[in-house]
C-alpha cells in the first residue's frame, strides 16, 4: 500500500548540499521527496542496445514453465492455509465451532479473530482492515483460517468449521448508502468520504476548484449535462494472490506474488513489530498485478501468523473464486455539466462523482474519478467533487490507471458528444483545448507529445478517410470509428537504488529491488545496464525483488518502474564502468576519461583501434568483482511529468444481434524514450485488450437480494479471451525528447488502458448513433439504443 | 582451490593512481596483488562493541537445530546421487554393468567415465583429477555415479553396479615410491615433485637455501641429527562434504558446504564453460571445513553433472565413510641436521622432508613441511628440501595450518631436545634465536609479539615453578610440562568487498561473501559493522556467501577471513555512515564532519547532547535504504605480516598403562586485535583439541596388503571425544599493536593448532624422558620408550 506518512515525512531543516527536493507522481498522487543529488550522466544520443527489440531475457524460462511463481514455492514440512469466509454481506457471528476441523486428518491449527490480536498487538493492517472478523461486512470476508498438511485437507477442514451468523441489514447501492434510507451506518459522520490522496474527511467529498463556475457557464454558448457510469473491474491476473511464509527463529522469509517487496516488508515489519532486517520478502516471477499486488495482502499476514502459530512454513494461495471476492476497480457514477463556446473552447466544467468503495476506509482513497477532468483540457472554471461511498462489498484497490480509466469513460465520451454536436472533428476539439501547463500544479509540462500522438495516430489510422465513410443502409453490419486521448502521471522518481557487479569473466550481475510484474522489467533493465557498460545484453543476469540482497526501490506501480529504477541502474552501471575504466586506463596507458566502452571493447575514444576486450579488463580486476552503486537522482524542479497518448478504434456492429466487433486499433503514445519496442508494444496491446474487456464484456455482478457475487469466475466474469481481444493493433511511439531522467523514459504501464474503452464507445456511437453511457456495452444496450432511436439504422 | 594463475596475473603496465601493489600471505603462499587504494580510516582507539564477548549471532539457531546446513537443503523433485568407488588401490576396469541398477526402482541415471567428457569438454578439474575414472589409483576413487529418488534407492542401485577390475600393482609407502623399487610409475620423470607453492618440477624437490651449510656446521659446538615423522590427519569435520545442484535452464544454483563460494563458482564456471553470472553458489551454515572445503569437491561437479543429465535437482552428500576416504593432511618424514653454539645460537639447519601426496598432482602442493624451519629461528645457513611423493592413496589437501603443523612437530621437539642437551630453558633457547626480520622475504615483521607470548604464557602457566618440580619416584603417575611456539602467515588482504545497507527503521543488512565455517565470522563481522555505525550488534543481520547477491571475498582459509573481509566491512559501514551523517547534518544544522555515531545516537562530537537517534536519521533517509560499499585496501608495503603464539602444556602419564592425560594448557597468542574474546578463545580451544588428537590418538591407517583404509570412521579414527579433550585451557591474547589494516586484526584460525602437538610431546619427554618422534604418542610407544630407557622411571 502507498504509505503517506513515510513519503511525506517532514524534511529536516538545515542547509544540505547533498540533497534536494524532488516531486514524484505515483498513481496521481504527487509527493515531494528529498533526493540525493546524483552526478548527472550525458543523455544518450546514439544507442546500440537500448531501443532494440531485445527478446525477453526470461522468455524461455516462462514459456517452458521453468520460471518459478509463488505457487511453485515448495518448502519442507510446509502447510497449506485456507480461509473460512463470510457467506453473508453483513452479519454478527454468534459462534464458530472448530472441533471437527481440528480433528480432521492433517490439520495443525485453526486461527480465529481472537487469536490475531496477540500476534499483532494492536498494530493495524492497511489502516483499519481486520485480518479476521466476528462482524463481516461483505460476503467473502475472512473469519477464520485453517492450516493442514495438504491443500485438500485444509479445504475439507474449512468446510467442517461451523459458523453461526446473525444476519444484519446490508447496502450494496452507493446511491442508497449516501442517503438517509441506508439500512447500514458505516460511520457516525456518514457513509461516504472524499476520494483520492489529499486530506479527506468522512461526510465530505474531496473537492478541486478553480475559477468561477457561474462566470464560466455564462460565457458558454452550449451547456451539456450528462451522466456516465462505470462498473467495477476485476484485475483477474493470470496468477492469483499468494504467499509462502517461513520463520527461522525470529527471522521471517516471505515469498510473495507482489509488485513491491519493500512495501510488503514495511507492512509486515509494522504489523508484527519486527526489525526490517528480520523480514525478508522475496518476489518471484509474477503473473500480473495490475495494482492489486501493490502491498501486502490479508493472505500475506495470515500466512505469516499461521506460520508463527504452527512453527511450520505456510503457503496461502487464493483460489480463483476467492481472488474474485477480493480487490477490484471501484464503480463510479459521473455527473458532468460542461459549458462550451461555439468554437469548441471549454468555459466551465462541473463534475460530481460517486464511487463505491466497499465496507472499509482502506478502499476509499481509490474512490475518485476526476483527475483527467481537472487536467486534460484547458478550462479556467472547474469544480470537481468526488464521493467515496461505503457499501457492503470488499474494499477496492488500485487498478491499472486508477481513477483515470473511469474518468476517461465519461470525459472522453463527453468530448466526442460535444464534437458531434458542434460538428467538429473530435481531434480538432481536443486540440482547441490543448494546454501546455498543468492546471492543477500550475507547472509547465516537461514534455507533452499529445499533439504528435493525434497527428501520427490519425495518419496511421487514416482517420480523416474512415471518419467520413458512410455505412451501407442496406447492410446489417455497421462500421464506425472513434478515438480518445489520455494523460497519466509519468516519469517515476526517487527513491531507487541499483547495484551492478562485474565478475572476473566480464559477466554482470544486476541487483535491483524492482519487481518484474510481467511487464519486461528484467529485460529493459538488462538493456540499460548493457548499453551503459558497452556489452551484449546476454552478459547481464538480473537478480531482483529481494529485500535482503537487493537495494530499495519503489513498487512497480503507477507506471514508475522503468523511469524510477532505470536511471538508478544506468547510474550503477556507470559507477561500475568508471571503476573498470580506471583499471583499463593503466593497461592502455591513457587517462580513464579518454576511454569508452562499446560492443564488448574498452577503447581509446579518439583512437578506437587502441583497445582491449571488456572481459580482459574484467579478468585483471584486483577486486575480482567490481561493485557499482547507483541512486536515482531528482526530477527537475517546477515541472509536471506526464505521459500522453491517443487511441483510434474501428468497430463493426451487427444491428440484429447487437454484437460489437473491434476491427482495428491504432495507438500512439508519448512515453518518452522506448527502451524496447517489443515490451512497449506488449504493454500497449495488453492495455487495449484489458480496455476492450472493460468496454464490452466484463461484469462484476452481485446478487442484490443476498449480496453474493455471482460472476466470481473467469468464465462468468468474461475478460476477453484470445478470440475476443482485438487482433489488429498498431502501436506507435511519438519521438518527443524527454530529459527529466538519465534514460529519457516516462513509462507506459497504465496509459494504454485509459483511452481504450471510450474510444470503443465513441466508435459504437459513430457506427450506430447509440451513445452507451454505462459499461459494458452489451448487445442489449445496443439493441435498446437502436430501438429508442427509431428507424435511424 | 587456490588458483595461482588468477592471482598472479601480470599487472598491466601504466601509471595508475587508483591502485597499488599489495602482498597477501595465504596458507604460506605469498602473492602480490594489485589493490584498489581505499580511503584510510583512523585506528580505533576506544571500542564499545569490538573487543566484547558478544554471543554468537547465530548461536540460538545452531543449538536449536534451526540453522540450515547443505544436507538440510530440500528441493522439489530432488534426486540423491551416490558414487560407486574403487575397491582396489590401483586397477584397470574392464567392464561396468549398470543394467540392474538402471532397472532398480526410483533410479534415474547412471553416469560413467565416458559420460563426463561431453559435459566438461576437456576442461580439467583441480589440475588433472578425473571426475570418474576407468583406472582408479586409490581405494575409494570415483568410478560411476547413480541418482535415484531416495537415498536408499541410490545406495541399493550403487551396490547393483558390477565393476570388473584388473588389479594393478600399487605402492603406499613414499620411501618405497621414491626408489627404483616402486612397482608403480606415476610419471615418466619420477614419483615425486617439489612441495609447496613455488615453481616445481617432477623428479626434483623444492629447495630453499641461504648462507653456507658447511660454514654453519663448522661454527657449531654441537650438531644434532634427528628424524621425526607425522601421520596423515583427517579433517573429520562435524559436517561431511555435500552439494545440492539445480539447473534452471542454463542458470545453475549450487548449495555447497564450502569455505569459499566464489572459488566454487570459478571452478564450476571453468569446468562447465559457463558465464560466472549463470553459476550461483550459495553457502549454508557450515559444520567445519579446516581446509578441506576450500574449493569445489568432486561431488560438487558430479552433482552438477547429474542434475544436468537428469533435469532434476541433485543432492550429493558424502557418507562419513566416504568422507574418510577423501582429503586429509599428508604424512611427513622430516630429517634434520642442526648446528648449535654452546650459547644456543643456531649456526646451520639442513632439513629434508618426504611427504606422501597421493596418486595425483593435485595434492602435491601440500607436500612440504619446512616453512617454520625457514623462518622461525634466526639462522644464517639453511637448506630445506621438500619432496612430495606419489602413492596409491587419495590426494591430500590443505588442512588447518598446512605444512607448519607437520613442521612444528619436528622443529619444536628438536628445539626442546637441544635445550635439554644444553641445559637451557626452552624459552631461553628460543629467545636467543629470536629474529625481527622475515628471513625468507628479508622484510621486517610489521609486528611480532612472540616474546610477549612467552612472557605472558610462562607467567600464567607458572612455567618456572612447574618446570623444576620433581616427580615422586614412588608414584606410577609422572607429571611433566612442555611448551612450543608457532608462526603463521597472517593479516589476510585484498580482494574483499562488503555492502552495508541501512534500512528505514535503522536496522542493518550486512552483505559479505565470506563463509562462516563455524569460526564466528557472522558474529565478528556484525561487531565490526555495529562498532563503525555506532549501533547495537543486534541491529545487524548478516547475509553471506552467495555469489549472486554478496560481493567477492577470498575464501575462509589461511586464517585470512577476519583480516581480509573485516576491513572491507568496516569500510562499507563507514561509507554508509558517512551518507547517513550527511543527512543528519542537515537536521542538526552542522557539517557532517562535526558528527559522531555511538550507542544508537548521532551527535555533535563537541556537544554530545545535540543529537538524534540513529533510527530517526534512518527514518528520514530519502533513499529508504542507504547502500554502503567497502573494498579491502592494500597491506603495507615491504613488511611481513605474521601471527605468533606459544603454548604451554602439563601432562600426567601412567607409566603402567602408558596413558597420557593432558592436565592443562595455557595458550598465549599474538593475533592482533581480538574482536571477540569468546570466539577467539573458541578458536584456540578448538585448535588445542585438534592438536591433542594429532598428538595422542588420531590414526589414518591403510591395510598394507590391500590398500584399503581401515580407520574410516569416527570411532576407529579416534578424534578426541569430549572426555579426551583437555578441559583446563587458558587462552590469552598479547596486546601488541597492529596497524596493517583498519581493524587491527591478524586472524587466529590456524595458529592455535600448530604448537599443540609438540608441546604435548615435549611435556611427555619432560615427565618420562621418552622422546616420541612419531605421532600419535600411543601408550605402546611410551611403554616401549620407558623400557629402552631402562630403570629411569
Amino acid at each position: 500500500m502507498i504509505d503517506d506518512e513515510k513519503t511525506q515525512k517532514p524534511i529536516p531543516p538545515g542547509q544540505d548540499q547533498e540533497y534536494e527536493e524532488s516531486e514524484v507522481n505515483i498513481e496521481g498522487r504527487r509527493v515531494t521527496v528529498r533526493t540525493r543529488k546524483v552526478p548527472p550522466l550525458p543523455d544518450w544520443t546514439k544507442t546500440e542496445i537500448v531501443g532494440q527489440p531485445v527478446p525477453r531475457v526470461d522468455g524461455v524460462d516462462k514459456v517452458t514453465g521453468r520460471a518459478k511463481y509463488t505457487s511453485d514455492v515448495q518448502l519442507p514440512h510446509m502447510l497449506y492455509a485456507i480461509a473460512v469466509r463470510s457467506e453473508l454481506p453483513h452479519a454478527r457471528i454468534k459462534n464458530i465451532s472448530i472441533e471437527k476441523a481440528l480433528a480432521h486428518p492433517g490439520v495443525h491449527a485453526v486461527l480465529l479473530p481472537k487469536d490475531v490480536e496477540r500476534y499483532i498487538m494492536g498494530n493495524p493492517f492497511a489502516g483499519t482492515l481486520p485480518l479476521l472478523t466476528l462482524e463481516p461486512k461483505y460476503t467473502g470476508e475472512e473469519i477464520a483460517v485453517v492450516a493442514a498438511e495438504t491443500e485438500l485437507q485444509a479445504e475439507d477442514a474449512a468446510r467442517l468449521i461451523q459458523v453461526d451468523y446473525e444476519p444484519l441489514p446490508f447496502v450494496l447501492d452507493p446511491e442508497v448508502s449516501m442517503t438517509d434510507k441506508s439500512p447500514v451506518k458505516f460511520f457516525p459522520e456518514g457513509n461516504f468520504t472524499g476520494g483520492g490522496f489529499g486530506q479527506r474527511k468522512i461526510g465530505q467529498p474531496s473537492v478541486h476548484t478553480r475559477g468561477d463556475l457561474d462566470v464560466g457557464f455564462k460565457e458558454a454558448d452550449h451547456i451539456f449535462e450528462e451522466t456516465f457510469r462505470t462498473e467495477p473491474q476485476q484485475h483477474a491476473c493470470m496468477e492469483v494472490h499468494g504467499t509462502t511464509a517461513s520463520w527461522d527463529g525470529d527471522h521471517l522469509t516471505v515469498w510473495e506474488s507482489t509488485q513491491g517487496v519493500f512495501g510488503v516488508q514495511e507492512e509486515i515489519s509494522r504489523v508484527f513489530t519486527l526489525p526490517m532486517n528480520d523480514v525478508r520478502v522475496i518476489g518471484t516471477h509474477m503473473g500480473g498485478g495490475f495494482g492489486s499486488k501493490g502491498g501486502a495482502g490479508k493472505q500475506t499476514m495470515l500466512a505469516v501468523l499461521m506460520a508463527r502459530r504452527t512453527g511450520r512454513p505456510v503457503k496461502m494461495v487464493l483460489s480463483r473464486h476467492e481472488d474474485f471476492m477480493g480487490v477490484y476497480r471501484p464503480a463510479s457514477i459521473q455527473h458532468y455539466k460542461v459549458g462550451v463556446k461555439n468554437d469548441g473552447r471549454l468555459t466551465a466544467i462541473e463534475m460530481k462523482s460517486v464511487n463505491a468503495v466497499g465496507a472499509y476506509m482502506s478502499g476509499s482513497m481509490w474512490g475518485n474519478s476526476s483527475p483527467m477532468t481537472q487536467q486534460m483540457y484547458a478550462c479556467a472554471n472547474v469544480r470537481t467533487e468526488d464521493r467515496a461511498v461505503f457499501t457492503n462489498t470488499p474494499p477496492p484497490g488500485a487498478m491499472r490507471g486508477p481513477s483515470n480509466v473511469q474518468n476517461a469513460w465519461g470525459l472522453e465520451q463527453l468530448m466526442d458528444l460535444i464534437a458531434h454536436k458542434l460538428n467538429m472533428d473530435p481531434i480538432e476539439l481536443r486540440m482547441r483545448n490543448d494546454v501546455k501547463v498543468d492546471q492543477v500544479t500550475h507547472q509547465p509540462y516537461h514534455s507533452k507529445g499529445l499533439a504528435e500522438c493525434f497527428k501520427l495516430g490519425a495518419e496511421k489510422f487514416h482517420w480523416d478517410e474512415k471518419r467520413l465513410r458512410r455505412n451501407d443502409p442496406a447492410s446489417t453490419k455497421k462500421y464506425g470509428v472513434g478515438m480518445a486521448s489520455q494523460i497519466w502521471g509519468g516519469g517515476g522518481g526517487p527513491p531507487a537504488t541499483a547495484i551492478v557487479k562485474i565478475n572476473q569473466d566480464g559477466s554482470i550481475n544486476l541487483l535491483t529491488g524492482a519487481a518484474d510484474i510481467g511487464t519486461g522489467t528484467r529485460t529493459v533493465m538488462s538493456q540499460i545496464c548493457a548499453e551503459e557498460l558497452g556489452v551484449a545484453v546476454d552478459r547481464i543476469h538480473v537478480t531482483n525483488a529481494d529485500t535482503e540482497t537487493t537495494p530499495y526501490t519503489l513498487p512497480s506501480y503507477g507506471s514508475i518502474t522503468l523511469a524510477s529504477s532505470g536511471p538508478a541502474v544506468r547510474s550503477a552501471a556507470n559507477d561500475a564502468k568508471r571503476q573498470l575504466l580506471d583499471l583499463a586506463a593503466g593497461s592502455l596507458g591513457v587517462k580513464p576519461e579518454e576511454l569508452s566502452s562499446k560492443d564488448g571493447f574498452i577503447f581509446v575514444t579518439a583512437q578506437p583501434d587502441k583497445r582491449m576486450k571488456f572481459e580482459a579488463a574484467a579478468g585483471a580486476m584486483p577486486e575480482r568483482t567490481l561493485v557499482g552503486r547507483g541512486y536515482r537522482g531528482p526530477n527537475p524542479k517546477g515541472q509536471s511529468l506526464n505521459a500522453f497518448g491517443a487511441q483510434f478504434c474501428e468497430v463493426e456492429i451487427d444491428i440484429h444481434s447487437g454484437e460489437v466487433k473491434v476491427l482495428k486499433f491504432v495507438a500512439a503514445h508519448d512515453s518518452g524514450r522506448v527502451i524496447n519496442p517489443h515490451t512497449f508494444a506488449s504493454q500497449v496491446k495488453g492495455g487495449i485488450t484489458m480496455g476492450t474487456g472493460y468496454a464490452l464484456s466484463e461484469r462484476r455482478l452481485i446478487d442484490k437480494n443476498t449480496g453474493v457475487p455471482v460472476t466470481a469466475s473467469l468464465l462468468e466474469y468474461r475478460p476477453p479471451t484470445s478470440l475476443d481481444a482485438p487482433v489488429d493493433i498498431e502501436v506507435y511511439s511519438v519521438d518527443v525528447p524527454y530529459t527529466a531522467n538519465n534514460i529519457g523514459a516516462k513509462g507506459v504501464g497504465e496509459p494504454p488502458l485509459i483511452a481504450t474503452a471510450p474510444a470503443i464507445a465513441n466508435a459504437v456511437y459513430h457506427a450506430t448513433g447509440v451513445r452507451v453511457k454505462s459499461n459494458p456495452i452489451t448487445p442489449e444496450k445496443i439493441i435498446d439504443g437502436l430501438k429508442s432511436l427509431g428507424g435511424r439504422t
